[in-house]
């Protein structure tokens, strides 16, 4: 009997475009979609500018795009540098269930590779199908330890993930396609004590060019062990206290991990948008001002205090895990987009003002998805909304049409007019001949 | 009060080479003999061809030497081969209390920087111990339990060594330190399940040359946590669940890491060393021929099973972990060098029939640096051995002499004739104006 390792190899081996149900490549093109608009929107970050310069006196031949900018860098750097830009405004997609980040690692890979060797958009886009599941599966099977003990499992299963994609493009056999998830499973990190420094989109960037590597080196024989994933001293038994190796091929090729990712309205960590929701809900069924707000009670899930219960936000990096600081800048924007979450608007005084009056208690009858949000004014009036299903939420997804205006807002300041072809040529990648035109004609900037 | 990360940045950051201890140089130097002779011996492996074949073509500049190859390359790519190199024949050092390999990562990383920015071999001393220091001690803080559950060691312990002994090269200050340490940590990766592949060098290099990458980020203010080593969720309570975060600092400049440093005389792993000295001196006591030997009992310390119990090794990175095969090999041979762990010699009908008279138990009550050994002959006499210390233990380590031998024996299929030259130079690093230079000259294949 074939071990997980190899099972899962061979799925990713054996996976073929013309197999794909229509609402999972549906959903590829969506989460291509947000995963390029969140690119853009991050590319002239400090963070990328800093890999860039650097490490770029080491980089190779410029083989491949650097998402949203003018440069160009080899393979394995674009893969880093396009991976933290996607992740770096903590704008990407979600995974519910396992609170994996699916497209950075995976995406970031594959565009890159796909200027290194040709293949069309259908070819990406299933390949981009298998990095997402044996990522998503691999995170399954290492919680909830993995994540509560500290891991950034957008890191650890991440690369694996993005070594799956990258196997399926190069049409890795079975066993070459095991030592790239082995060789990948070796290099899984990425701490979430990092959260709130540049190190955390780092890992998102790191994780794509490490399974870049990893699916390159095994593609020439390099070795790994056989059950690198379920074996005793392998990925899940080392990254968890809790392992369900068993998860790693439960219904595999009947159930698509993809299905259920969901893309966020707000540009900030999933567990504050209930409380968020909530307050541009308030604000515009009461035509709340600012000034006039005494205290803002939020009630969340016990997670959203753990991961942004932090008061006093003094970066935007910071803020986008500050619950307190989200809920200010809201009930005074009324917006949850990048330009909320600024270092400038982060110092604001309007925004201090207003977030030391806001109060976070955690109630853990409360799902994820669900808050209750208070406020009272000066007054004594007070207006309470109960959020059960945050917008973009599984319950309530963002609709193609909002998928849409977000990669455009995200796109504009970085692509200007080249935005609305640059969408389009996305929405159309399943009849692209070759990716990497779509890639370096549409994303790079001019 | 500083935390424990920041504390171990400003002793990186502060130490000079006029203030090391004159035993501590002594001992830097000879880790670095011992060092580039493995390096050299491995240069040529398959693990390194395919690693440079695999990840050439992205990469950058022929900046730096590949010890031991005519060809150069960018580097980050040399600190990822050469560390490699150094470590795929298992014959590199180790810290016995952590069984760290304490030079592979730090030592790899460090000779490729020197290329880029000129040092003297004294800065490049100075940074290798400091290097080392804080690699042995970040393994002091998650053992024993991180080991226990599988972790390489000298994956993820090198990584954050590598990154204290490149912020030293490049002359960071204490707050780029803290963060050089920390993008390393959120690195920190490796399966002990990947022993027996090609992956267990590859962590030694990756730890090398991602040490080296957080450095160069760090540099230009690529920010980490503050508390990336003893945080809530940092590296040493996320990596283990013993957690002795005050090992960090103990005697921090008062005690030096290296001192405890020890070199292999047999290529192999070390917990089979005290059986191998144990069938070497039998052999050469008591005259033995491998076709009278009835059998071979040998009585070990539990790790030596756990570690190497493999009673049929099919190849020779296998049979580095078997001490099967290296108490039959020792015997017929008469030696445990590189020669004895070739995919041939593992697979020749003389070992394999010796290898099935060979017993192995363990015994709780030894320490690691001892065995007894028993063999019986055909007429049935019996010859035994307690080995106390091995030899290469800290109690009986290797002299001088010995590891220039090892040395010479390991350079000399590389380097020919420029062998000796070569180690005349390492042994008078303290006085060389140019590190680089000195490589250069004496490192790479002409």
């Amino acid at each position: 009997m074939l071990v997980s390792t190899e099972r899962l190899a061979r799925h990713v081996a054996t996976s073929r475009f013309d197999a794909l149900p229509r609402p999972v490549v549906d959903e590829a093109v969506r989460s291509l979609v947000n995963w390029a608009g969140c690119a853009l929107g991050g590319a002239r970050h400090e963070s990328v500018d800093i890999v860039l310069a650097s490490l770029g006196p080491f980089a190779g031949a410029p083989q491949a795009t650097l998402i949203g900018r003018t440069e160009r860098s080899d393979c394995l750097l674009a893969a880093l540098a396009n991976g933290i830009a996607s992740h770096v405004l903590d704008f990407d997609d979600t995974h519910p269930d396992t609170l994996v980040h699916p497209s950075g690692p995976v995406a970031a890979a594959l565009l890159a590779l796909a200027e290194w060797r040709a293949v069309s958009g259908a070819e990406l886009l299933n390949a981009f199908v298998a990095g997402v599941e044996v990522e998503c599966r691999v995170a399954r099977a290492v919680l909830p330890a993995h994540y509560e003990v500290g891991w950034h499992i957008t890191g650890t299963a991440g690369v694996i993930g993005a070594a799956a994609a990258c196997a399926r493009l190069l049409a890795l056999d079975d066993r070459r396609t095991a030592w790239a998830l082995g060789i990948a499973a070796t290099q899984a990190a990425g701490l979430r004590e990092m959260f709130g420094s540049m190190c955390k989109s780092f890992h998102a960037g790191r994780a794509a060019q490490n399974g870049l590597a990893a699916a390159l080196l095994a593609e020439r024989g390099f070795t790994s062990a056989p059950a690198a994933l379920e074996g005793a001293r392998g990925f899940v038994q080392v990254l968890s206290s809790t392992p369900h190796p068993e998860a790693l091929v439960a219904d595999l090729g009947t159930r698509y991990e993809l299905l259920l990712n969901t893309y966020k309205p707000f540009a900030c960590g999933l567990v504050i948008h209930p409380s968020l929701d909530g307050c541009l809900r308030l604000r515009e069924a009461h035509a709340l001002r600012a000034g006039a707000i005494e205290q803002v009670e939020l009630v969340v899930h016990p997670l959203t205090l753990e991961l942004t219960g932090k008061p006093s936000p003094r970066t935007g990096l910071e803020a986008k895990f500050s619950v307190y600081h989200a809920a200010a800048v809201a009930l005074i924007d009324g917006a949850g987009g990048e330009a909320q979450f600024s270092d400038a608007r982060v110092n604001a005084a309007d925004v201090t003002a207003l977030r030391a009056k806001v109060r976070v208690q955690s109630d853990a009858s409360l799902r994820k998805e669900e808050a209750r949000v208070r406020v009272t004014l000066a007054g004594g009036a007070r207006h309470a909304v109960h959020v059960a299903d945050c917008v973009g939420s599984p319950q309530r997804p963002l609709s193609d049409a909002a998928l849409d205006a977000k990669f455009l807002d995200l796109a504009r300041p970085v692509l200007g007019a080249r935005s609305e072809t640059a969408l389009a040529a996305l929405r159309a990648i399943v009849q692209a001949r070759d990716a990497a035109a779509l890639v370096r004609d549409n994303l790079g900037a001019h």
